[in-house]
């Protein structure tokens, strides 16, 4: 599996240092990134991870050093090469290097395939647990690379054996560490829009909800989300994830429900047709 | 000027590629760093920035693969090899390697020599103008290395001609984006101690003023820093540096005030016989 990675015009072997120490990435966190895969060996959503790249670099005043076009055909070259069927996508954009440590003058972009994460299809069945963490992340709708609180509560997760975090602040719940969340009740799905990533799973998973259930998208308390009748979380590696635990608390009777089912299959036909 | 960088046990040269993709510093903004100079060649209060790059380490729980006396020697070999008789220390220690980008294995870590930024002795004549920003910096204690705040107002403040960000944040001030801040009123001198990193030039300048002034630690409001006699700002680059101007309104008469001057002077006098 020789994945490849471009950097700044050109490839490289996967695993040779690229970057210099004076990168605003390294530095001063100055940094914004995506990752998304394919299914059936077609980018899952590509015009969609792209836009949302463009929007993040665009907010961090980072002009991007490719178009589309030429994103979409180094894609395709670092698929070709990596001769495997499926390939996740790492995308990231820094400030590029700065001698003062503070000025950005020429980001440095780089972008690489990667071995599909393995598929957790039996937590898909069984469901998660999160522990509650009073936080918010800082510039939400930025796909920034601040992710300290994540792997500094990585310990005490696997002491709980809790899989994410729920972050919550001043009583309003926003996302897990890496993927969002919605809440069931009744015949309603509703999810945050506010301090929150816009997930792209997120809109897909909104998407094919539509014709099935009433989707709202409002704030979400703590407690409205504890007395959910089911809660999953989404990203481009979890899929639809049932959230059965929240810190000691079951949410309804702890068990994968069957709106998350239904919603499950849906998305399971939308990539396994993906491209076809 | 050869400057040189020591990385995970090496000496090398100072512009070449060290870091490769998946750090987690890159990928997750999980890293810290310190910052210090020399004065007559002696890196000045080492002990104390040695204790607070090891805290910031033990918060951030990354373990310091050297310990302070391999510290100590690598400081001098590339002081030594630099040939400059004063040089700027730069530190910086990541999450190392992740090639699932979140799991912490073996930390990397970068120790550097630059050349000393220009002193900008006119600003500590004249003053400086900074903007008041509604922010507090997550994990203040931890000098960790996320400023994208700090980045992202650059232009705003160029507009301004301010050189730096002031943080406030439900009426109280923290610090500015690298330095910290200090309040006069009358002879009493006063720095809060919350949310705010524990500069070792801040630790120095109490200690200088503790045998003259009324030294408080407490909080401070935007109000009552609007409404004081003098303003100043420490680091290990600004060194004592009045602050005349908030946004639109002056401090005092917006002039460096004879307690600042002081101050300073006391300040020269420490580093002016530094080693001697």
């Amino acid at each position: 599996m020789p994945h490849y990675q471009y950097f700044n015009g050109q490839i490289y072997p996967i695993d040779i240092p690229l970057f210099k120490a004076t990168d605003l990435g390294l530095l001063r966190g100055y940094g914004i990134f995506d990752y998304f895969r394919t299914h059936n060996g077609v980018p899952f959503r590509w015009d969609d991870y792209w836009q949302r790249f463009e929007n993040s670099a665009r907010l961090l005043q980072l002009e991007l050093p490719i178009n589309k076009q030429e994103a979409t055909t180094i894609l395709a070259d670092l698929h070709r090469k990596s001769g495997e069927a499926e390939v996740a996508y790492r995308f990231l954009l820094t400030g590029g290097y700065a001698t003062d440590s503070v000025t950005v003058l020429s980001p440095n972009l780089l972008m690489r395939t990667e071995a599909i994460s393995a598929d957790n299809n039996a937590a898909r069945t069984k469901g998660i647990k999160v522990l509650p963490y009073d936080y918010v992340r800082d510039l939400p709708e930025i796909k920034s690379t601040h992710y300290i609180h994540m792997i500094l509560m990585a310990e005490e997760m696997k002491k709980h054996q809790a899989a994410d975090l729920l972050y919550h602040k001043n009583g309003a719940v926003s996302e897990l560490t890496r993927s969002n969340i919605f809440i069931i009740k009744e015949d309603t799905l509703i999810t945050p829009g506010q301090h929150v990533l816009h997930g792209i799973t997120r809109r897909v998973l909104m998407e094919l909800a539509a014709p099935h259930l009433d989707v709202q998208v409002r704030p979400v308390s703590l407690e409205e989300l504890l007395q959910a009748d089911e809660v999953f979380t989404t990203s481009s590696t979890k899929f639809v994830m049932p959230v059965v635990q929240v810190g000691d608390q079951l949410i309804g009777k702890g068990m994968l429900g069957k709106h998350t089912t239904y919603l499950q299959q849906l998305f399971h036909q939308l990539t396994a047709g993906w491209g076809k």
